[in-house]
C-alpha cells in the first residue's frame, strides 16, 4: 500500500482543487487505496468497479468512474517525488492533512479541504492561520480601499493576527503590504503553483511575503493560475477567523470568498464606502443581504474575531495545562476512540478519524492529547501506539 | 365647556412638546375638561385635587399637580384666538388632531402626539404626510452627503413620496432644494413657531418650501427654536413612512430621528460612507447596532417604504370601495362602537376614542367610513349623528 501521505501529495496533483467526487472518495477509502482504485480503473474498469459495487451505492460508483477520467488522464505525471523534488528546488515543502503542522480551520471544508498545502516561507502555517484575518478586494481598487486595507491589515497584524489574502493586485496587496510593517506574518494563497508568483507585477512584494510569511498553494509547483482557481483558492482564504472585503464591485471575485466565509459560519465584515463608488457596491450588498457586518476600523475585526481558539492540535480541545494531562484524557471519549483506533502497524489520521468516527480536526486533537500523554507516538506520517514502558513512565510523572 | 378643538390649540401653547403629563390629562379627560383642570388647580388646588382624586390614582394626581407648574405659569398667555390671530396674520393655520386635514401617521406617537400642527402652506398635510420620506442628516454635510441627499430626495420625490425633513443647514437643506425641483410637496418640520423661518440663511429655501409643501410646527407662532424643541421636533420627522439618515457624526441629532422611528417600527435607512469621514459615523453606527438598513438608492428607500397605504380617513380602515359601503360598515366592530360613541349634543374624535375604546387612527377611520354611508355628519370640529332621513336615503343607494 501507498504511503496515505504520498497519496495526498498525488492527489493535488490529480484533481482539481475542490473536486466534490476526489474529496468523497479520499475520504471514504482513505488517500492510498482510493489512489490505488484510480490505478486500477485505468487499468481494468470491470474489476476496479466491481471491487466498489461491494461496498457502494452503483449510482455513485457509475458517477465516480466519470468524475475519474481527468484523475487518470493526470495519473502519469502525478508522481509526488517530482513534485517534491520541483518544491524542494524552490525551497517549498509540502504540508498534508494531519501533518503537526496542518492548519486544522482548513478542516471545517470537510471533503472539500485541500489534500496538501504546498508552502514557501516559513513560520508554523497552523499557528500562522490560526486566529488569522482575510483581507480582501478587488483589485482595481481605489485609493480610499488601498488606504482601508492598509489600516486594517497595519491595525490586524499589530494585535498579532496574521493577515490572509490573495497575493492580488490592489486591495489583497495593500494589506499584505502593511502587514509586512508588522512582526506579524502574512500569507498569500495563490491559485497555481507556489514557483509562480503570480501576478508578475507582485513579484517583489510576493517574495517579501514568503521571507516573512508564506506563499501556499494546493496545486503543485508547475500548475498554472487557471482562472477555475482562483475561485476554489478563495474557499481557502475563507478559513480565517473573518473575512473582510475592503472593496469590491458587483461581481468582484471577493464576493466569493466572502460567501465562502458565510458559508463557513465565519464572521464576514465589509468596508462601507461612498455609496457613488462602483468600487464599494459590492460590499453595500453584502451589508444589505445580511452576509456581511458592516465594519469600520481593524478593532472591529478583531472583535468580529473574537479570542484565538486553543489549538486543538498543540492544546487538544479539552487539556487543562500539564495538570490535566495523562489519565484525565480518557475524560473525552473521543481521546479513548482515537486511541483505539491506531492500528497495529500505525495509522494515518484519516484512517483514525474515519474508524474513529470523528472528525479530522477532532482526530488530530485527541492525537495530539494522547501523544503529550505518552500514548501515542509517530512514525513518519502515521501515528502508532506507544510501548507500554514510555506510556507508563509518563503515567508517573502525572 | 370650552370646545375641545379651542383646548388643543391652548394646550399647544401651555405644554412643552411631548409633555408626558400633558399628553396623559388630556386623553384622560379630553382636551377641554384637562384645561379646565389646569385652570381650576391654578385658582383651587385643593379644590381641583379633589375632584381628580375621585377617580385617579393619588400618585398620579400628585405627580400631575407637580406637572402642572409650568403649564400654570402659560395660562395667561395661552388665548387660543390671540394665537390664530397671529397665525394668521402669516398666513398660517391650525390642524388639530381629529381634524380631516390631521396626519393620521402623528397618531402613532400615541399620548406623545401634538395636540395641533401650525402650518403654512398648501395642501392637504394628511396626503402629503401619508407615504412621506424622512431625509435628514448633519448640518456640517460634506459635498458627498449633500449630492447624496439631493439624489435620494430627487428620487422619492418624483415617485410622489414627500420629502419630510428639519429645514436645517447640511443634508435637510440638499434634501428640500431638490424635492423643490420635483411635482411633489416638501415639508419642513420646525422646532420653533412657522412666523420664524430658521435657521436665517434658509430662510430663501424656507419660503419656497411653503409656496410648494409646507412648513410646520407644533409650537404656536412667537415660541422660539429652543434646544429642546429641536430633540421633540424630531419624532414628527421620524413619523414619516421611512427615515433616511444620509449622514450624522457620533452625536448628531439626526440619530434622534433615527431612535424615534426605531421606535415608531418604522424602517430606517442610513447612507453608508467612507470609514475615513467622521460625518458618516453615525450611520455605520446605525447599520452596525441593527436600528438602520443599508440604503444606497432613492429606489432602497422606496423599497423599505413599501406601497402607500390607503387613509384612514378618506377610505376607512376596510372600506372596499364604493359597492362596499352602506350595512357592510357594520361588519367592523370599531364602527358600530364609533357610531354608538358619538354623544347627542356632538363628540369630538377624541372623546369618540375614548368612549368607544379605539385609538384615535382607528376612530378617525371609523367616523369617515360612517360619514361616508351618511349615518355621522360633521358640526365644526364635532361628530354628529346624521338625521334618520339621510342615513335612509344612504342605505337606499347601496
Amino acid at each position: 500500500m501507498t504511503d496515505d501521505r504520498e497519496a495526498l501529495v498525488a492527489w493535488s496533483a490529480l484533481a482539481e482543487p475542490a473536486d466534490a467526487a476526489a474529496g468523497w472518495l479520499v475520504d471514504a477509502l482513505g488517500p492510498a487505496e482510493a489512489l490505488a482504485w484510480v490505478r486500477e480503473v485505468d487499468a481494468d474498469p470491470v474489476s476496479a468497479t466491481h471491487a466498489l459495487l461491494e461496498r457502494h451505492d452503483p449510482r455513485r460508483v457509475d458517477a465516480l468512474i466519470r468524475a475519474s477520467e481527468p484523475w487518470r488522464a493526470r495519473l502519469a505525471g502525478a508522481n509526488p517525488a517530482l513534485h517534491r523534488e520541483r518544491a524542494g528546488a524552490i525551497g517549498a515543502r509540502v504540508v498534508a492533512r494531519g501533518d503537526l503542522e496542518w492548519p486544522e480551520v482548513l478542516d471545517d471544508l470537510g471533503q472539500a479541504r485541500p489534500f496538501v498545502l504546498w508552502v514557501r516561507g516559513g513560520g508554523v502555517l497552523a499557528d500562522v492561520f490560526r486566529g488569522s484575518i482575510a483581507i480582501v478586494g478587488a483589485r482595481s481598487a481605489t485609493a480610499y480601499g488601498q488606504h482601508v486595507a492598509s489600516s486594517f491589515a497595519g491595525g490586524v497584524s499589530d494585535a498579532g493576527r496574521a493577515v490572509i489574502s490573495g497575493g492580488a493586485y490592489g486591495i489583497d496587496a495593500a494589506a499584505h503590504r502593511a502587514a509586512l510593517t508588522t512582526a506579524t506574518p502574512t500569507v498569500a494563497v495563490m491559485a497555481g503553483g507556489v514557483d509562480r508568483l503570480y501576478p508578475l507585477g507582485n513579484q517583489d512584494l510576493l517574495e517579501r511575503i514568503l521571507d516573512a510569511g508564506a506563499v501556499v498553494s494546493e496545486v503543485p509547483p508547475g500548475f498554472a493560475p487557471h482562472r477555475s482557481r482562483f475561485l476554489t483558492r478563495n474557499r481557502l482564504i475563507a478559513c480565517a477567523s473573518v473575512t473582510c472585503v475592503v472593496e469590491a464591485a458587483w461581481r468582484s471575485g471577493a464576493l466569493s470568498t466572502a460567501r465562502h466565509a458565510a458559508e463557513l459560519a465565519r464572521p464576514v465584515g465589509a468596508v462601507p464606502g461612498p455609496v457613488t463608488s462602483a468600487s464599494s457596491a459590492g460590499c453595500h450588498a453584502l451589508v444589505r443581504d445580511g452576509i456581511a457586518t458592516l465594519v469600520t476600523s481593524a478593532a472591529d475585526l478583531l472583535e468580529l474575531a473574537g479570542p484565538i481558539e486553543a489549538s486543538g492540535i498543540a492544546a487538544g480541545p479539552d487539556s487543562g495545562g500539564p495538570g490535566a494531562r495523562g489519565d484525565a484524557d480518557w475524560a473525552d471519549p473521543r481521546h479513548r476512540a482515537a486511541y483505539d483506533a491506531v492500528g497495529a502497524r500505525g495509522s494515518s489520521i484519516e484512517d483514525v478519524a474515519r474508524i474513529a468516527g470523528l472528525t479530522i480536526r477532532d482526530a488530530a486533537g485527541a492525537l495530539a492529547a494522547l501523544e503529550l500523554s505518552g500514548r501515542v507516538g509517530r512514525s513518519g506520517s502515521r501515528w502508532i501506539r506507544a510501548a507500554p514502558h514510555s506510556q507508563q513512565k509518563t503515567d508517573k510523572t502525572v
